[in-house]
Order: C-alpha cells, then sequence, then structure tokens
C-alpha cells in the first residue's frame, strides 16, 4: 500500500517494543514455570461478590450506568477514593481532585500528553516501569534516568538532575517498585522531598501496590511530604481486579481541567457500568479483609521465593527484600547478561524478565525480575530450583577460560 | 502552585472546550425540553438481556475476564464483527486487522496519535464532529474544512485539498453525519472515491450511525469502494449501549501494529469483560431485531421533527431530511446567529446545539443542531413549537430597522 511510507508520526517510531509480551508466548507452554507476568493471582479474585454486586447494579440503575456520563467518573466511586485517603493515610484529597481513568496506565497517558513537550527532560526511576516508559515516550520526552537501590532514589542525583535539567516531570513508584520490588525509605523520601520542594517539578507517585505491604510498616507518601509538587496515581488492579480496567489521578485544579480535557478527547470517560460495580462491591464487603487475604498469600510466597533462593543461588547472586507488592529483583556477577540465563533457563522450564527493558540506557544487564504473586508455594520452590541450576551453568561457562 | 505556570504542554492548549457541554447543564432543569443531547436513547436500552449475559459472563469465564489480557480485543467479539461486516455489507475484514478501543473515540485518538505530526493537514468536514476536531487538535493538525452539503462532500473542494496540501488524513462521517444527518449519495461516494484513489491520503471512515438508517437503501461503504486508502471505525454505543466503552478500528497491518503499541501505551487493553457480556449478549439476542426496533422509534420521533418543524417554523428556515441516525441539522436565515437563538430558546425552555463549535474556522453561524433519539413525539411537537416561537421572535428582531 502506497500510504505505509510517510504515514507515521515521528513520536510512534520512538516506543519500545515490549520484550515482556514475547516472553509470555514462551510462558504459554504449561509445562514452563513463568515468574515472567506481572499479574495479581487470579485465585483471588473476588467472583462471587462481584457478581452479585453487577446484578444490584442492573437491578437498582441499569439504564443510567449504560448511558453516556461524565468524564470525570462515578460520584460515588470517587467519594470512596477521597474517604479512604483520609481513612488510611490521613490524606486530605477533595473528590474534584480525582479523575477516574481506565486503569493507571491511561493516567500516565493524560499526564504526559497535557505536560509534555517535545524533548522535555523527565525523572525516571533507574530500572524504571516500563509501561510509564512505553506511555511517556510518544510525548518524546527526554528521559534522565536516576538510579534507586534498597534505600529509595539516589537524592544527590536527583538534586543534580533538577538544578541541571529543571524537569517538567519526574515518575516515582516508591512502594514495592515495578520492577525492583524495593520501597524508598522514610528518610530517602524525607530527602527527596527536601529536594523537590520550591522546584517546579512534578512528582508522579505511582502507587498502584501500596496496600499490598506484607511486612514492615507504612512510609508516608509524597503527597504527604510535598503536595505542591505531587500528582498521585492510584489503581483498583492490583487490590480487587485488573480486568474492569478501574484507575485514578489525584491533581491539583489547573491540571485537572486540563487532564479532564485530554480525558473527553482520549475516550469522552470510563465506563460507569463497570465504575458502579466496584463501588457496590466496596459498600457491600470488607475491602481491608479482602486486602489482608491478598497481602497474607503475596507475603508467603515471597518468602517462599527468598527462602528458595537462598538455598538454590550461589552466593554471587544478590537480590531485593521487598517489603509487599508483586516482585523482587535479583543481581548476577557483572560479567554475566540475563539475556543470557534467560536462554538457559528457558531450556530448564522456567522463565523471568531479564533486566534490559526496564532501562532507558544501556544494554546486557545482569538483573532480573521476579514475579511471585501468581505462583503458589510449591511452583515457587520448584521453579527457583530450576533457575538455580541455569544460573550455575551460565556461571560454569563464564568462568571458562 | 508555582508549578502551574509553565506545566502545560502546547498541544492541550489547542484544544477547543466543548460548549456542548455547558448546554447539558441547562437541559439539566426537567422544564426545559431538551435538543441538543447526542445521546442514544435509554428507554431502549436491553437491560435485562444484558444482565443475563453478564450473569452467564461471571458463571463460565469470571476469572479469565477479570484479569489483565490482550490489547487487540477479546476474540470472539472481533470474530462476530468480522463476520457481520461479511454479511451485511459483503467486506472481507480479517479478525486481525480489528482492534477494539473504549468507544470509537478511543479510536480517533489513537489514529491521531500514531499518524499526526505538529502541522499536517488534516481534511475535515465542514460541519464536522466536534469529538474528531478534540482529538485530532491535541496532535496539532492543521485543518482543511470541505463543506458537505446534502450530497455529500464537495468532490472538487476535496480534489484541490490533496492536490494543494497533500493530508496525510480525511475525516468522515458517511451514514447520518453528526452534526448535520446528512448521508453522502452513492454517487458522491463514487467520485470522492476516484479522487482519493491513488493519493496516499488516508480516509477514516467514521460509522457508528450506519445501522441506524429508517428510510431509503445502504450505500457503499468508502471500505468498499477504496480499501487500499481506509481506516473503518465502528461502535456498539449507539446500536446497543455507550456506557460499555466499545468501539473498533479497522486498518491495515502496518498501521494495525502501530495502533496496537498505541493502545498498550494509552491504557494496556479495554476491558475483557465488558467485551465479553456483549458477545455474549449477541450470541444469545437477535441484533438485527433490536436494531430494527431502535430504527423504527427513531424514525417517527425524526418524522414527527420534520413534521413539527414545517409546521412551527417559519418557510426561511430550512432544513435536512435526515435517512437515519440521531440528528437533523436546520439553516437560519443569514442574518441570524444561531447563539442568539440560543438565548431566546432558553427562555422560551428549549434548547438545541447552535452550529458553532462544529466548524474549525469562523464563528457566529447561522445553524442548529437538533436531536430526535431522546425525545418521544409528543415531546418533540411540544418543544419545535416553542422553538418555533424563539425563531418568530428572532426574526422580528433582525426586521427592525
Amino acid at each position: 500500500m502506497t500510504i505505509a511510507n510517510r504515514m507515521f508520526s515521528d513520536r510512534i517510531a520512538d516506543v519500545p517494543r515490549s520484550f515482556i509480551r514475547e516472553i509470555l508466548k514462551v510462558a504459554l507452554d504449561t509445562t514452563v514455570i513463568s515468574f515472567a507476568g506481572g499479574l495479581p493471582n487470579r485465585q483471588l479474585f473476588p467472583v462471587e461478590a462481584l457478581k452479585e454486586a453487577t446484578c444490584k447494579v442492573f437491578e437498582t440503575q441499569g439504564r443510567d450506568v449504560l448511558q453516556y456520563a461524565g468524564s470525570e467518573g462515578h460520584a460515588g466511586l470517587r467519594e470512596y477514593i477521597s474517604t479512604r485517603y483520609k481513612e488510611k493515610a490521613n490524606l486530605d484529597v477533595p473528590v474534584d481532585s480525582i479523575l477516574i481513568t481506565n486503569g493507571s496506565q491511561q493516567g500516565l497517558d493524560l499526564l504526559g500528553k497535557t505536560i509534555l513537550n517535545d524533548n522535555d527532560p523527565v525523572v525516571i526511576e533507574e530500572p524504571g516501569y516500563l509501561g510509564a516508559i512505553q506511555a511517556f515516550s510518544l510525548y518524546r520526552p527526554r528521559f534522565l534516568p536516576v538510579p534507586v537501590s534498597q534505600e529509595g532514589m539516589d537524592p544527590g542525583a536527583l538534586s543534580a538532575a533538577l538544578s541541571r535539567n529543571r524537569p517538567k516531570l519526574m515518575y516515582t513508584v516508591p512502594n514495592f517498585q515495578n520492577p525492583s520490588g524495593i520501597s524508598y525509605s522514610e528518610q530517602n523520601r524525607r530527602e527527596l522531598a527536601r529536594v523537590l520542594e520550591g522546584t517546579d517539578t512534578l512528582l508522579i507517585e505511582d502507587d498502584p501496590y501500596g496496600e499490598l505491604r506484607f511486612t514492615g510498616c507504612a512510609k508516608p507518601s509524597f503527597m504527604e511530604l510535598v503536595p505542591q509538587n505531587t500528582v498521585l496515581l492510584g489503581s483498583f488492579s492490583k487490590s480487587l481486579v485488573p480486568g474492569l480496567r478501574l484507575g485514578w489521578v489525584v491533581a491539583p485544579s489547573e491540571l485537572m481541567q486540563k487532564l479532564i480535557t485530554a480525558k473527553q478527547a482520549a475516550d469522552l470517560h470510563t465506563s460507569h457500568f463497570t465504575q458502579s460495580i466496584v463501588c457496590q462491591f466496596l459498600r457491600d464487603n470488607d475491602a481491608d479483609k479482602h486486602i489482608s487475604m491478598i497481602r497474607n498469600v503475596y507475603g508467603r510466597q515471597c518468602r517462599a521465593m527468598l527462602d528458595s533462593m537462598q538455598r538454590y543461588f550461589p552466593s554471587e547472586v544478590t537480590y531485593t527484600q521487598p517489603e509487599g507488592g508483586m516482585f523482587l529483583w535479583a543481581e548476577l556477577p557483572r560479567s554475566m547478561a540475563a539475556i543470557d540465563l534467560f536462554e538457559l533457563a528457558v531450556r530448564d522450564k522456567v522463565v523471568f524478565v531479564p533486566g534490559d527493558p526496564f532501562y532507558v540506557r544501556g544494554k546486557r544487564h545482569n538483573t532480573l525480575r521476579l514475579n511471585f504473586s501468581c505462583s503458589d508455594v510449591d511452583t515457587i520452590e520448584l521453579g527457583i530450583a530450576r533457575l538455580g541450576k541455569s544460573v550455575q551453568k551460565l556461571m560454569e561457562t563464564v568462568a571458562e577460560p
């Protein structure tokens, strides 16, 4: 077709393709144990309770919720979110500052769209969340990766990036980060808040996993520490189900007006049908009890993974100790590349995500992401044993003269 | 807050705000008769059948459809759409060329995103659909309005625009256009197809209303006449319900790959829960019977509006004769502005949308959009009688020396 040659926008050419999607194809073989996914555990979905909530919605407000509706989102759901922030984190989040989105991924797209011009600098965690890298890439920014370690983001590196580049945006997942599983310590948060305060850089605090803490205690959010500079993203994907595609953005009023305009242009509004279902579910069920059940299961599976890694991995491999969430992050000796380990591991019938796609610069990293939310304890032990063997094989290859 | 001053992207500044939203606020007064909306008639929603379909989905595939899923959309739903194109329009639309979106509005956003660079020329109907103007505006194109009349788009004006500007995109609603209610004649379609053929301009054929024909006979689609240059958009919003937010894009494979990447970055995927509900509904119910019922009701209401306009409007006011869809379009004498009529009409307790927002150039037009899908026959007669009085008042004002 003649059209194709000059058809595409410059922006779409810059978007990295997802290696993860390719891996998921390998994982379709049921004899392969997959730690590659990023999915919540489907066994924990409250299917029956959601069905009941849905029936009620049909009976009491069927016609209303099947019609076109407001771009801001369902009033009742936004009120619930506002109230929960007050109760759980003592945060004052007015209902009008909440926009419901199709998962928090859409929040990232709308923020990129309303804020970024070509070449605008954006601070991103290194390693960082692939979905954010993809969403922002469409608006052609210049990424400024700032390293994160077990303590959080490097405040010195952030300070340098801010004064040198005056970025409009900075993206963080301070709780149980995807991909690394690390959480920013309280001290680190306070240091970063001091660096940010008074600047005109907007911090996006993406918090899909915050409720899934299975050990340690909750840390103050950036929305609490430096509210003037913070936009907060939340989601029902990890605490309830991802398939209803419901997340939200908390933003100050001037930005909110722009986000609503962008939301209208993007898809008019998020379904009030699915929003009403979640609203009804939350009215009729104990959300805390449900979340606590998820925490217990994920916590048990995480410990099983850590225990197995200690048993089956050579001591040269280090890894994070997540306090919540769904992922942990391992580091091979510097001479080894995770992508080489992947090739061996596939043959040993276990897969994971090599670290490469989580970096915006450089390739062939010695890091990897392991997911523990989707496999039971026995499978985790078996899979890590297999992976331990693959690591052993790779070390022998590398050690050869 | 210090951030706001330099925060926003250039693209968001260019998006027109929706006057329609302001009008809808006026229409909240229940004594006001509104022809301003653009909603399908909620009385015709098959609430009970959708409830049954939803229960089945929960029972048979609850866990599957509540999990993350593929960006392309639900396989069964895409197969249904492909089969229906074959049966109803003898179009060969492979399943792989269909991407499910959050309503066809999202299709517009994804097409703008993957195709448009700043200042790229885009042909748009004059008057044209506001949602498309908004969606494309975010990618900062240069709009080339080409007039549409009762016959369709002006082929001479299109030909001139194509050779002078070589636009990447051209946007059309050939069936029962929003806002004008007109349909392109078969001859007009063939002429436009000849103009397009061999160029590298991509025609977006947006067809949300195509199934809602209540008189005359179906015309060949651009997808049939000039497939190499056509991307087709469809929707369940008008033939079923809008609240599930389900539409689709039909695109050739190279473009489809880009659209899927953009869809992933925008919101990962459209809910497979809502897609499965529609799929189940379509399996268990007679879609044609349902659509035929909508056609009958809208046809009756349209005739009531036309009859009332003939009775109550001065002969100086002309209007379109829609063969389907939800809107008709009236033209006042040139000396009158629809926005002035609006001021009078609000006092007479009837509202409509003045034509201004549907033009990308010029303002204070003498045109207006009237919606007939949402009011019953008696209300239509009463509302048009009120509006006739307002028109009379305005003519007297204008006639004064």
